[in-house]
């Protein structure tokens, strides 16, 4: 086989001037989808790229979560790998690989509130491609740009086929004013390519470096459009919201006076663990992509 | 009169280096409040701080003033004091002085519906303090911090008294994700003094100097939890929003596909004319706090 036999990566990016939407090469559901999660909601989360639960867990094992994650934001080291602290020192924002620290975090990658709905989706077992908690602290909690989570995995992780979802769950309430999590309906259908470096100018390269693994305004326009719009679900504390890796999401900054703390699981197949990183730089740190495939039965 | 009889300015800011609320020392509503405006619109004014019209202009009205300010973005030289641009000679993001420019702003200054609510608040005649368009464009307009306008025009432009008013005319539609204008609910009733400099320590008082006249974290958090909280009123192309000059105000970024842009109209009462200011430094230019006091109905 020879370097110009060999089949093309569907999903590349970043090697190009321009962007491209490109259909997506994989199913959303994978296998048969059947299971103990209703055929409704499987099929609206096929047909949005995501599906919001009002209360996935009860308040008390929520608030019994935020305490654990506050316990940790304060006692964590913060010079560690996967902690994510303020520029000068100040508040935690991250804290990454909390499935494989603590035992709370562990149980709720096994339950089957949980596990079902992604056994269902990625028609088989799963283990965790990244888990972490997120502070949005009140009045500076910062905005994140849009970005389809699967070009980042696959370009920088290894990531090979559209097979992960996400679990964002809600620990505090989510509201209008604490920058909730953002997603655009039926974005997953479509794989955006995103704009690479030209090394031609020096000027538009460091314009372009803002923009690295960025979509462009163009292409979020366009999916803005094809479906029913920007959708930002908002519930209590236990309210999740489940999607797509390929879902177009981010959130604004929160300017209120209420932190915004969630907990994020990524969900990869066990069939489609990590490889070499398609963008042919070394792999992301194992806190942001796990290589260590451990199914979530055995955590 | 020496100086330790000369009566404290009421609303000193930017002092000490510990915020405080004090209670407002003028009324809301200025004379009588008799006029067109209805009575229960005029005391729930009164009473939050801020009034929403959904439809105080036309569809057709609204449409012909966004055409006017994007011809205006267009047009106008980049370099003029009052012209506010993205750094690195980007879009237009703010135009000030518009209603001494452009006919069409200076008649809306005029315009019964705008005017006349306006003097039954603020008891009489009265002149533009200040206006301008922002333009707050998609995908990449930056927020704006919580701040009452009144403190800077105080203590940087020299405004006595709490006798203005702001009206913010939505020409684009106002929606979750284009960061509408938020208010907090009655923050209006109370004054809080802004953290001053403080030369003991260099590091100290460069982080200080990003929080000059920016209220503080408690003091907001106070603020939103001793009324409704915060609201963000939403609508269409000629909705608007007429808030009191101590109504404490901010707007997150814009992640969406439609820009915001508003026209944003400080009205003064001609008995509050500006002095020296409050803060012991020389005035800001006048696009930003109006000297040359012109009645509304002269413009």
């Amino acid at each position: 086989m020879t370097a110009n036999t060999l089949p093309a990566d569907p999903y590349w990016s970043r090697l190009e001037d321009h962007w491209e939407a490109v259909d997506r090469q994989d199913p959303v559901v994978w296998g048969d989808g059947s299971g103990p999660w209703p055929a409704p909601q499987l099929a609206s989360y096929a047909e949005d790229g995501f599906q919001f639960s009002p209360a996935l867990l009860s308040p008390a094992e929520s608030a019994r979560l935020l305490e654990q994650a506050e316990q940790l934001a304060a006692s964590v080291d913060r010079r560690a790998a996967g902690v994510i602290s303020e520029p000068g020192g100040g508040a935690v924002r991250s804290v990454f690989r909390v499935h494989r620290e603590h035992e709370a975090f562990a149980q709720l990658c096994r339950d089957p509130r949980i596990v079902a709905a992604v056994r269902q989706i990625l028609g088989g077992e799963v283990y965790i491609h990244q888990s972490r908690i997120n502070y949005k602290p009140a009045f500076n909690g910062k905005e994140f740009f849009w970005h389809s989570d699967f070009e980042t995995w696959h370009v920088e992780d290894g990531m090979p086929r559209m097979r992960a979802v996400s679990f964002s769950i809600n620990l505090t309430e989510n509201n209008e004013f604490n920058g909730p999590l953002m997603v655009v309906d039926k974005s997953h259908e479509l794989y955006i390519r995103c704009v690479g470096e030209t090394p031609d100018d020096h000027f538009q390269q460091s314009l372009r470096r803002q923009e690295y693994g960025v979509p462009s305004r163009d292409a979020l326009q366009m999916l803005v459009e094809r479906g029913r719009g920007i959708e930002a679900p908002k519930g209590g504390p236990g309210s999740a919201t489940l999607f797509d890796g390929n879902t177009m999401h981010g959130s604004v900054g929160n300017l209120s006076p209420a932190p915004r703390t969630n907990l994020f699981l990524v969900f990869n197949s066990v069939e489609n663990r990590l490889v070499e990183p398609f963008g042919g730089k070394p792999p992301r740190p194992e806190f942001l992509g796990e290589r260590d495939v451990v199914p979530v039965s055995q955590l």
